[in-house]
């Protein structure tokens, strides 16, 4: 098939060139930098091409994984945009995590040109794009789905459609929230810990084993013991981003997040500690010993 | 072993037949209702005595799991408590969830009549008591530690010593803490999620693989997406008693709980809506559509 992917950051560089080496595909890219397309065609082969438009010309599936709402806004729209190079039939996929607004304006932009939308955020972070390990959670109409599910997969370990057209947004945004209220709990438990004077090791060795249990613990307790943050994960300015984009959502169909709101306050003060960069459970940091 | 067992509440009750039929113990216990005990003695065999003392009397060790501090110094102390029976060389271990202050001031008491005390809180709640596969966390001396544990593992799938007197108790507040902020969050995430029209099945079976897994999203999910919180689980009413620990131990220890603290206060609504006895997962309750 004929593919474009469009945004080659640390998520869509790897993805696109499972598209190639896994899904044998005929891939031309488009990234803003053309420096880094450049990059990825020398070391995957296919095509760059110079605009969102140039690239999903003549595609049966044009992808994309780019910042948030404005950054999909200016790949998709316009004379350079993708829409204006698309042929009717042909399916746009979305990976980036956006607001479901978004989502549905795309579905309804796409429609008019006989062409399918899926949103489809990821989760699995870096790691899961580079391994091709992803959960993507998909919003649209089944057929346009099923049509674009066996390319998706090449870099899937799970790829569902949860509900029409901003379904897989909301569900990323369920998945952020939990996140912040559970790295809070961890990090006030482990702090807590910490000027108790006890022993993490020990402590996690008996509490991952019950109803404490969570994924987070069990890969992010000894970077919150040793206080170290950098480096790894999934950074705290991705995260206020996707937060900003639930608190929205939230005023609009009257979700309570009073913790969420709180969380995401406090990132703020990661970021002024010069956070922005570290992962999410550098909440801790804010609980530490100073 | 002649082992006594204090308090055969929904934990120490089922605790207290371990003994007897995997330890093959000579066993002894006191319920502050004599009908409880009689009921215990007709089920397991052993001995049912009329105070702390006398089921203390010649023992090797004596457990308790009673209801809070207050509960504890009145089978511990005065003419009738356990230490008045117990014999220089046994071992005093306490299953409460309690205050750290109380486990050292235990230790210290103990010590002065050359007994050796153990704080032993577990995790696993009435399943974990039945089926003898609770978490024990433990603070003490390694000797007495040492010398409970084999009778402790009875009933344990983990029994680990975290550190000096107390640490147990402090050990189980981390645990508290960590689950009450990781179930704000859930609730948060999946009413956000309900609200915004989502299959909550479709969406747990993605983002339970993910960063956003933890045991109370795979255990509660389907309770919470059903508003069903009674009948099972960890009541509200205990959470808060645990929760009020922990507040009390960070005025001592100067850790910053902002977050625990507020869910100890939605908490307070819970029960004010009738759920004292509902399952901590109720938070989401709070979130409903009313």
């Amino acid at each position: 098939m004929r593919v474009a992917f469009l945004g080659l950051g640390v998520m869509g560089y790897p993805m696109a060139g499972h598209l190639v080496r896994k899904g044998g595909h005929e891939v031309t890219v488009y990234n803003r930098s053309a420096a880094k397309a450049a990059q990825w065609v020398a070391e995957y082969g296919g095509k760059s091409a110079a605009t969102p438009r140039a690239a999903a010309e003549g595609c049966d599936l044009v992808a994309m994984c780019v910042g948030n709402d404005n950054d999909v806004r200016s790949v998709v729209y316009g004379d350079d945009g993708a829409l204006a190079g698309m042929k009717s039939g042909a399916l746009l996929v979305d990976h980036t995590t956006a607001s479901a607004l978004l989502a549905r304006e795309l579905h309804d932009k796409c429609a008019a040109q006989g062409i399918g939308f899926v949103d489809a955020p990821v989760s699995g972070g870096q790691a899961g794009a580079v391994n091709g390990q992803l959960g993507i959670m998909c919003g649209g109409e089944t057929a346009d789905f099923d049509r674009a599910k066996p390319i998706l997969d090449v870099y899937a370990k799970g790829c569902v459609l949860i509900g029409g057209p901003g379904a897989g947004q909301l569900t990323k945004m369920v998945n952020q929230i939990v996140i912040a209220g559970l790295l809070q709990g961890l990090s006030e438990g482990l702090a807590f810990g910490k000027r108790s004077g006890l022993d993490l090791e020990k402590v996690i060795s008996v509490i991952s084993k019950g109803a404490a249990q969570s994924w987070q613990m069990e890969n992010r307790w000894k970077a919150m013991n040793d206080m170290k943050f950098d480096g790894f994960g999934f950074a705290v300015e991705w995260m206020r981003k996707d937060l900003g984009i639930c608190l929205d959502e939230a005023h609009r169909n009257g979700a309570r997040l009073p913790v969420t709101a709180i969380i995401d306050q406090f990132y703020s003060q990661v970021e002024g500690r010069g956070g922005s960069r570290w992962d999410t459970c550098s909440l801790m940091q804010l609980l530490g010993s100073d």
